[in-house]
């Protein structure tokens, strides 16, 4: 039992709803209204509905599924946009909560599901071919990574005009441009 | 005294050291030596220690020229990598409480300093020209958004091979790569 793998990522995992109501609770509607990118992009709220999808029907049922099917069994493909009819009228806070919540469950459901013995097991995503346990959760957490950093980049559109000129030295604004080119660090 | 925009700058400026606090205390160190970007980025401590530059040398005293030199005088310019020599056996536990307790400083002089009426008064930034108060208070927020997310990066980054062919739909990861055109949100 020397592999930091499960607690480090349980480490991140656990912290996320935290961070995001740290974050979102009690900031004023100024900043919640704008896309991370402009026309098709994300809200802050877009995003919490969209990490309560996920807890709902991506890691624990797909890590049920390398455990009970393996590779005999494809994982069924994750709806991206099904938080947009289910959340309609949700608070904000009760969105929070309701993550909180679910991510508490689905983590105590990872500790009685997965042990260090069974990172290596592997099962079939349907696009992307054999995949293993250690790679499912390491993408967990970084899924949760990738899309709190989207709710920076909305907060920081609602401030793009403000800004006036420095626009040019803020990368996170930047980038939100249609067909900008990476920007540096 | 319609203006809600010094309220809701400072709203988000309260936050960040907060939510660095978060994000990062207690995290296992696996998840803290990648930078942002392989080669030269940056790791979480020197983002932190790059906001602590931020607090002691750029904004409040650019907000005191304004104040008092107009646009007689261009700002001084800002070193971003001041933190590098001086952050030097800084632990970052002890970063995360000198860059709360400096935000709380410069917040409580901002508040002394800046009313609603400053907010068009003009200054010379020394590359970009004249700029308003509004602006310097309105990218001291975005450039906190930009450098958390920049430790989300980081993070993630710290995760780059775990993920194994997951990585292909984060777009967090693959924008860390040299080269990479900017992935959709």
């Amino acid at each position: 039992m020397n592999d930091p793998f499960l607690a480090e990522t349980t480490a991140l995992l656990e912290r996320t709803p935290r961070v995001v109501r740290t974050l979102l609770e009690g900031l004023p509607d100024g900043w919640l209204d704008t896309p991370d990118t402009p026309g098709d992009g994300w809200t802050p709220r877009d995003v919490v509905g969209h990490l309560i999808s996920a807890e709902l029907d991506d890691w624990i049922p797909r890590a049920e599924m390398i455990l009970r099917d393996g590779t005999s069994r494809a994982f069924e493909p994750f709806d991206r946009f099904a938080h947009v009819e289910r959340d309609v009228g949700v608070s904000p806070p009760a969105l929070i909560e309701r993550f909180e919540a679910l991510r508490r469950e689905q983590l105590t459901r990872l500790r009685e599901l997965v042990g260090e013995g069974d990172l290596d097991r592997v099962g079939r995503h349907p696009e992307l071919g054999e995949v293993t346990m250690r790679q499912l959760l390491a993408t967990w957490a970084v899924h949760d990574l990738d899309h709190v950093a989207q709710i920076y980049a909305a907060l920081a559109g609602s401030y793009d005009a403000a800004v006036g000129p420095w626009k040019a030295y803020l990368g996170i604004l930047v980038r939100r441009d249609p067909g900008s080119s990476p920007a540096p660090a």
